[in-house]
């Protein structure tokens, strides 16, 4: 800010987004094409690619950008590989310098309705879709001398959880527990590691995982307002730029962040102690709300469970 | 503690306890029959199982307890139903009263050395180990309308995590999101959760663990002293009988519980307090501490990478 720490600049960097077809990936693809990036986005369809390679194309900054779209599954550490290796191809092999991962998705349910596949499933698309990246990521820094970024998008259900989310929120703590692991891991390196942490995201992700989400999980979130990918991805190339861990949204994130900080690298001493102070007076009140609406749920509960034969 | 919270008691509870044929399991499993409960206790190893069934002869409190012992792996859910099936027969069908979930262990070492293997090898050690048994737990609880307990063992590396530790700390993260979770939704069924976070113990599965551990992480933790499984083992079921959700053996485990609450239930608003406001002073200088010795070590894991076929 005064000259103390260099602002990370995108231009011309190569930049390797993960979900980079729709979402907040394609929001984090489309910030880094504004800012001059090359940018490389990885997703499954190969349509939803295409029309993604043509959103970048509309807020391309320069000529010399490279814009590539690569169609792999990174849940594994294969196939994260073989992504790294196709995308670092037209770069004479080097590779990328920023690695956003902006895969994931969410099936909230109850806990007694979930099996040992779907508790799997959820680790797949939370933890296993972004951690794999990382990996591949890693590795090929180290073996070429790269001194890059790895940057995990989690989700304030991250910070906390609540009724509703057991298949989603263990992946996203797990994240937030790899990526405090290799931010001092990576210290040997010289490598970056930062984590974003946003709310509710208008995105087509969340119109799916609404339509299994239990009523009273719903219900709490009446009052959340959300913000689309492009403001999220703002905020995320924003945190990079300015060199910050844990990389939040909006007020809330900060409050989350300050109030869950332990031993984690803090944005500012100052101004976090003001969040914290924040969060330690009003999160146990607006835990107590929910606890509230929960508990008024139980009766509604008991019929949801007959119903489907799991209370005699 | 002035009569508004009845303590729970153990007297004759049937009482589940995974990873029960040694360390911390073994020892949570001790002080339950010290206390009169019945105790099953389930593991892999016959043999073990036998002479902590022995151990546990010694402790006996009453005539009446119940001892058994039964060879499951539980990091499957159909692993953990069959345990929780066998250990209700004893019990005319009714399930146990409390799941007492320490099944675990620890792989450390260098991300840059893991496979998709070792990754995944490391999610069901910390998180699936004790995920299956919480999942065929509730659907019995729910089943049989039984308002019982759920004990989570995490560690403090669920608070915070360090280099050497990407196999472990992101489950043990995980966990602490998954009770998250089900501390909200068990509200439904008055169901209690709780999630114990010890430092290091004193076990089998420690020496293990340290033959694995990169040198600079076994330097950092020099000065910890650690905990048998008996005093772990003692805290865990003091922490149940007052209620606590997070479970903390030691001032350290109180200081980041505290320092990283945010939404989660609090032990104590004025205690909690004092341990925060030592955490936010503190943690940050321990954290510069942790790093100058990370960075002290990069000429030496230079030499290690390259050894190694890590680096040209």
């Amino acid at each position: 800010m005064f000259g103390f720490k260099k602002r990370w600049n995108p231009l011309l960097k190569h930049c390797f987004v993960t979900g980079g077809s729709s979402g907040a990936g394609l929001g984090v693809a489309k910030v880094l094409a504004q800012n001059g990036a090359h940018v490389s986005i990885v997703a499954r369809d190969p349509a939803k690619l295409q029309r993604a390679l043509e959103v970048l194309e509309t807020v391309r900054h320069n000529p010399k950008q490279v814009f590539r779209a690569y169609s792999f599954a990174v849940n594994t550490e294969q196939g994260s590989a073989a992504a790294i290796k196709a995308a670092s191809e037209p770069f004479d092999g080097r590779c990328p310098d920023a690695f956003f991962m902006c895969a994931g998705a969410s099936r909230p349910g109850f806990f007694v309705e979930q099996t040992e596949e779907s508790l799997r499933a959820g680790m797949e698309m939370t933890f296993y879709a972004q951690a794999f990246t990382a990996l591949a990521a890693t590795k090929a820094m180290v073996q070429q001398g790269i001194k890059g970024k790895v940057v995990f998008c989690a989700s304030i259900l991250g910070y906390f959880s609540m009724v509703g989310y057991s298949t989603y929120s263990p992946g996203k703590f797990a994240l937030r527990g790899l990526a405090e692991t290799l931010h001092s891991e990576f210290m040997l390196y010289g490598i970056d590691v930062h984590i974003a942490f946003p709310g509710t995201i208008h995105s087509p992700g969340l119109e799916e995982e609404n339509m299994c989400k239990p009523k009273i999980t719903l219900k709490i979130e009446e009052t959340d307002e959300g913000a689309t990918p492009d403001v999220v991805a703002k905020a995320i190339l924003d945190g990079v730029r300015s060199g910050k861990f844990h990389i939040n949204v909006d007020f809330l994130g900060d409050v989350f962040r300050a109030s869950t900080a332990g031993a984690t690298e803090r944005n500012s001493y100052a101004l976090d102690w003001v969040y914290a102070l924040i969060g330690y007076i009003g999160l146990p009140i607006w835990r107590k709300s929910v606890n509230a609406q929960v508990l008024k749920h139980r009766d509604e509960h008991e019929g949801y469970l007959r119903e489907r034969g799991l209370r005699p």
